[in-house]
């Protein structure tokens, strides 16, 4: 019995019902030219491993990019005992047994070998790729695309372009920004105004390339504010030639560039994904990709003037500390275009997606809750993940909707589908664009 | 089966015999003149139904006060489907059937016409006002009273007053509130002196007319201090006279009637309800009710010096953020006057009520808990809103102390029965009162 | 059956062989010369039930002082009804049955003269310190020793010291301070560099006397940054001599010296526990050990630099607020010096334990878990409070990895007996320090 299935009887009934559906994944980082892991060096690499681990006593050396990959995988294999408590362990163990056969339940120095061995594909890229679409029963999967991302290569109803723009609105006054909005656009960016010509090129090309999102992770000190282009002009040409900044230049050139986004959402109707919390690199000496935490005092009340103003863009929030969760629920119970989306990153495990999800099903309209997304690097971890959050929600709902209030086994999936599909579906389907 | 019933048979017989007890409400909206509602549109207009249908995609206008109410009600039934998932949307199928015997399970555009007929009281008013009271068992609610109201009319053993102070102490500089003030006291309020007397007239009456409490809900930004009445003279009058204030003299002016207010709640013996967090208009093209929020960086740290102050008045106190639980459990273990009171707003649903609860009757002495209110507004919400809070106590109760402690039922029921009905009785009887 | 025990037959068969095993206790207030409770009134003058009693409207003077043992032991049972629904209560009626037979249920004006009777053990002292010591099955308790301890007269094996800082960081600017610290290390403290030399003296007594940790309460508003000595020289020079201080230089002397503390840490090999939260003396009315409260806006994100900087030092953090959770949590996954220690003071009931504990089991590496501690100033409290915390343990293995992950009994008592045991024994080694 695979350990994703829940015990309670109602629950695995629905569990097992949703294992059956197609997966529609709006937002991950999964590269579509290598979606899939060519070896279990990409699976083990994924933050989550190196930076447990180094938590739990591992030097980073030990999973230094300069070792090759199987000494890098034996590794880390020998601090995967201290760390098998957790529940990304459990998405690794599932991957191992689902797409490799993995016959232990364990991973260890001693079995290490094998599941290596069973994981290497390097020479059946694009077939294993398949086989784990297939296998994980994808439909569809988002990208995190850079601004300049070419955005070829690829079909873009499988692997859904989404832009991504941290670096325009936080890094504009480093130099390879502008150097690569430059290229990126062929628009001789100087000014806030061939600023704002570029980003409209990018949104341009973004959609007909058939991006349906635009996302941006974003601070605890930033609170958005509706920047006055003008008030903006000194402190952008600033920022575009690297001279030196105030800290309130600084932020009011993040203020309008951020704006100037918001804007072009509503023009060519993308949601604007935010991702509200992480500051990066509190942990300067930690792996790749587990340096990045929070501070826990921020409020989306900072965000009112942003869900006022722009009242015809779709905002899906997620927030990064555990304990802002009521607050979404609350936004996104009054603000129409405010949209509670998945479990993310440090909020992401089955203590705090219950809690959070057992609110918003008691207090967010249905047809506004996006379940989940899976926020993988490769294509494996797509299932796994999305198995735990469908056993969450089957637990959750035997225990609240088909015990708590009697309803059907087939109202509670009705529930759980339109959650699951219909809902993001329908919410990242540029509805009403005019393109 | 009423699917308000627990399934569990333990939380079941607590339940059950919860639902046999009368109800005390310590905090409503209800209008004492009109309780019960004359139509179908009286239910559907609580501000849940309204926001709930509006944050899922229903223009404000479909529910405009111009339109006729069988409109009104129609239009917003179109949109019911979209929010059956919620709490509030169980409150209303209750209603609809334990009151208006309507035998579907869902309340649909086809059948929202029958409810509408079943729900037509206009031509039995009062009668119908004493049929709801009777059937939900009531015993006493208690009113929310702007200070000029008349409090005439009823019977103030059942409809308890209670001086709402919010516009005194917010609105003090608007020149409605001072002309309200001078009428509602024949006092001729020009500064800080006529305003305390005119205050003070105010709590005679109410007092005199069988009020129990005072109550006012603060923004997150307020941290009250021991304002003094001297510093104050100069703001205070340039407010009643409606000059230009610097946002510290606005402060000025909320801190010292704020004290002043508590000063009158120790001379007369009333408690005084600290409703702390909402933030009012974050959405202000939202529909009536549905436009407030809040900021959950706030801590009753702030609250400090009034309750050391004020050792001698009870401050039952709500805390609007779901996250601000815990400390209102840690203020109520420790200050002799902090009562935890109810579950507000946005905390009002079962998976913050059961996580609040459980701390609450884990850590706060019994006799200081104030288990329930329904802050309805038309009286048949008073029992489907307790019956959810006897519910999650019926079945934390049965977690916890029968199961947990090997409690019998009779002492979880004593347990149930004290912060229900023994401890609001007690708290809001003015004991000690001279009058 | 003791109530202590679950209901639930998985989590009772933990709990029973959890029980079974001996208690390693990392922190405490215990004091060595005299730890266990001569009489009824050295267990019922523990904070929890004086504060929680005063709380529910028992007047301080009850308990002062100046009364002699068996009026404060009676006074106060009369206002136990009160509170016998919190779980320090149930604390209490575990010590009166484990160690005392005594028959009844509840502690009551009728019955507390018998229990009062049964615990008198003035005559016995030691021996009765050694039968409680046994029948809880202690194998060390760590103390809280002030700076100036003579740390004599004790075995350090049992009875581990441990060196608490506070009155160093945040009180040197008291006359009492830097006399009592002259005192104790015979060194001449006139400034930094002498400060920094009786400090070091400390670290040498305290670590030959085999002390194993310290430790420090900190208030919500201290964020460590990395003093300068250069620039702290003055204002620790005027804080030694007690001249004024501005805020900032109060503040600059208690980096500088939190700062050098963090430094003998490390070269003294000694974890340093962080208690992040308290508010000391908010409620200056209550009584002795019952006025400390918190403000909840708390961030570990002001402990980066220190974590940083200290990579070598253990942290064994514990956070007050019951909202921090979540990010201890987080901040525990990322920096391997991070250690969730125990469940703390007003986050110390089953509610937020069990909340806390998930989410730490699910992505905590196991081996940098320190389950629990007891924070107990009388022997007789580490039993209770321990089975308190095995319960939740044996509850929550239950659910999420027994039932939850179909893991064997074996595994999850594997799991249990390293965050009880074996986890703090490491960490609590002083593994690497050369004496
Ligand atoms: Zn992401
Ligand atoms: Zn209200
Ligand atoms: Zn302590």
């Amino acid at each position: 019995m695979p350990t994703t299935s829940p015990h309670d009887p109602k629950a695995r009934e629905l569990f097992d019902e949703m294992a059956r559906w197609p997966i529609f994944d709006p937002h991950s980082h999964i590269d579509p030219t290598r979606p899939a892991a060519r070896n279990f060096d990409e699976v083990l690499g994924y933050h989550y491993y190196t930076e447990l681990a180094h938590s739990a006593g591992m030097p980073a050396e030990l999973v230094s990019p300069n070792l090759d990959p199987e000494t890098r995988v034996r590794n880390l294999a020998g601090y995967l005992d201290r760390i098998d408590n957790t529940v990304q362990y459990s998405w690794l163990l599932e991957i191992a047994k689902t797409f490799h056969d993995f016959p232990h339940d364990r991973i260890t120095p001693q079995n290490i070998g094998e599941l290596y061995d069973r994981a290497q594909r390097s020479s059946s890229g694009e077939a294993w790729d398949r086989e784990v679409w297939k296998k994980s029963q994808l439909e569809a999967v988002f990208l995190t695309n850079e601004f300049d991302d070419p955005l070829e290569g690829w079909d873009p109803q499988k692997y859904v372009p989404c832009l991504r723009t941290d670096d325009l609105v936080l890094k504009l006054h480093e130099p390879t920004t502008v150097d690569r909005l430059r290229r990126a656009t062929n628009v001789d960016v100087q000014d806030y105004a061939t600023l704002r010509q570029a980003i409209g090129v990018l949104f341009e090309r973004f959609v007909k390339r058939g991006a349906r999102a635009c996302a941006i992770s974003l601070p605890p000190d930033f609170a958005p504010y509706r920047a006055t282009a003008k008030r903006a002009v000194t402190p952008v040409r600033r920022a575009i030639h690297q001279m030196d900044q105030r800290p309130d230049e600084h932020d009011e050139v993040r203020q309008v560039v951020f704006w100037t986004l918001a804007e072009f959402c509503a023009e060519f109707r993308l949601p604007f994904d935010l991702m509200i919390g992480p500051i990066r690199n509190v942990y300067p000496a930690g792996v790749a990709g587990g340096r990045d935490l929070f501070d826990r005092r921020v409020s989306l009340h900072g965000y009112r003037e942003l869900f006022n103003h722009f009242s015809g863009v779709t905002f899906p929030v997620s927030t990064l500390s555990p304990d802002a969760g009521g607050e979404l629920v609350a936004y996104s119970w009054i603000f129409p275009n405010v949209i509670p989306m998945g479990h993310w990153w440090y909020s992401n495990i089955p203590a705090y997606i219950a809690a959070d999800l057992r609110a918003r099903l008691q207090a967010v309209p249905k047809v506004k809750q996006v379940g989940y997304y899976s926020d993988a690097y490769k294509l494996e971890f797509v299932l796994p993940k999305f198995n735990m959050f469908r056993r969450v929600l089957a637990e959750t709902l035997a225990d609240d909707a088909v015990r708590g209030q009697g309803w059907s086994i087939d109202r509670a999936l009705e529930l759980a589908r339109l959650i699951l599909l219909e809902n993001p579906k329908r919410i990242f389907s540029r509805a009403g664009a005019a393109s």
